[in-house]
């Protein structure tokens, strides 16, 4: 059993927690909870560290059954030198980080610009799976997808959700119109989403919670699409306006409804 | 100038902002932010905060013009101290609390039972409005709607949506019911929300982050709706959820789809 909190393994897990970079150097991050350790693909795992109440309790025993050999006890204070949260749960996993995806494919893609909170980037990522889109774009302005916080509001859909994260993002978007993508940037001045065809590879840029997008990728986009708004909303959270793009995208693919223009 | 942190005008405001029960005797709450305290109502503001510096801002300057006679001039150090933010815009209000809205009306209501994190609680506010909905019940469990971090993620919706906190929410469920409203509980064993029937007198019922509607809520509903849900999800964030559902009413209203069945 681990007690120090000097040991260099639990100071590995929280250089991971806290600094992109030495995410980035070592290819590892963090996720925590048995939720989420239970949803990591058995391959990716490294090393999962436990207290022993949690390898006691009816949810933990059955957990750690799963994962005998990858499993080190530590003490509650290590748990919570290493956790992120104020009330951890008891165990928490070092994984490898999945490669980069390769896009385009053939469904729906997100493209993130400096959408900076955490909580929003892991929702969109959670919200996106559920909507059955391919994978999501990020620039390295977002939120990194592999920090605890985001890795916590994505429940589970970082692991089987394929993203990107593209130093030049308009590089990226423009491949994605050269390879016949319907680039769509969600835009006050757009046209109204229930009135604009949405193909099933169409791509929808989203921008950050205070500015929105950039003009310079806001031109990339072949079309501007609104969100009806009423009242004097001036605008939606972003995870919000992202789920409801992706949402209507999905019902056209399953209802066989019209692509755009009113439907009587 | 208030210099003083002690100034019992810096007591109240720091009461308001962390205690329920202070909101609830006084009838009073408090918003921060350039965007937030413009668009209070006047005849609700009571005091309005600010610090020199903001004052001889440029946006702060046409603000406080505006509120000639409401506002008081504080030092950072107290600013600092009221703010529930740890980088305070410099203005700062205490407010009246709107009366409690009376339902049912003529269009769309949400009702929410134990949401609990109020950035989910406000963000709902925000999309309610944009969606056009009428209004907003919570049961107590709730997060509170006038605490700083709910108003703050409503956006100023909470100076326009009705709203109503409800000692007994199964009583002003079946209310709604008893007025002919069409009683719809967000449920994973649903029928789908596309070919569900959503008339413009629908209140969605939606429940807490971790375990959705209680039974007994859940039993008061005529119908059970479920959003569909791609890959291997088990659940949407509940403000995405929310949003999703109040925004298929809207098309429905704006767009003369048909209510419920296959669009073909």
């Amino acid at each position: 059993m681990i007690v120090s909190v000097s040991n260099p393994l639990v100071r590995e897990v929280c250089e991971l927690q806290t600094r992109k970079k030495v995410r980035e150097e070592t290819g590892l991050f963090v996720a925590e909870g048995t939720h989420l350790v239970g949803e990591a693909p058995r391959e990716l795992l490294r090393r999962v560290y436990i207290t022993e109440a949690y390898a006691g309790s009816p949810e933990g025993s059955a957990l750690c059954a799963r994962l005998r050999g990858l499993t080190e006890t530590v003490s509650e204070t290590v748990m919570a030198k290493m956790s992120d949260t104020r009330t951890p749960q008891g165990i928490l996993a070092v994984i490898r980080q999945p490669g980069p995806a390769v896009f385009p494919g053939t469904g729906g893609l997100l493209v993130l610009e400096r959408v900076q909170d955490p909580g929003n980037v892991g929702t969109l990522f959670r919200t996106a799976e559920a909507a059955g889109f391919e994978g999501i774009l990020l620039d390295e302005g977002c939120a990194d997808p592999l920090s605890p916080k985001t890795v916590r509001a994505t429940m589970g859909a970082i692991f089987r959700l394929p993203f990107r994260v593209c130093p030049d993002l308009s590089a990226a978007v423009r491949s994605l119109s050269d390879a016949g993508y319907t680039v769509c940037a969600a835009h006050l001045a757009g046209r109204s989403l229930w009135e604009t065809a949405l193909p099933r590879r169409t791509a929808f840029l989203l921008g950050s919670e205070g500015s929105g997008l950039t003009e310079e990728l806001t031109q990339l986009a072949g079309c501007r699409v609104r969100i009806p708004m009423q009242g004097s909303t001036e605008s939606l959270n972003v995870s919000v306006a992202g789920a409801l793009l992706m949402y209507e995208h999905l019902r056209r693919a399953l209802t066989d409804a019209p692509e755009g223009g009113r439907e009587h």
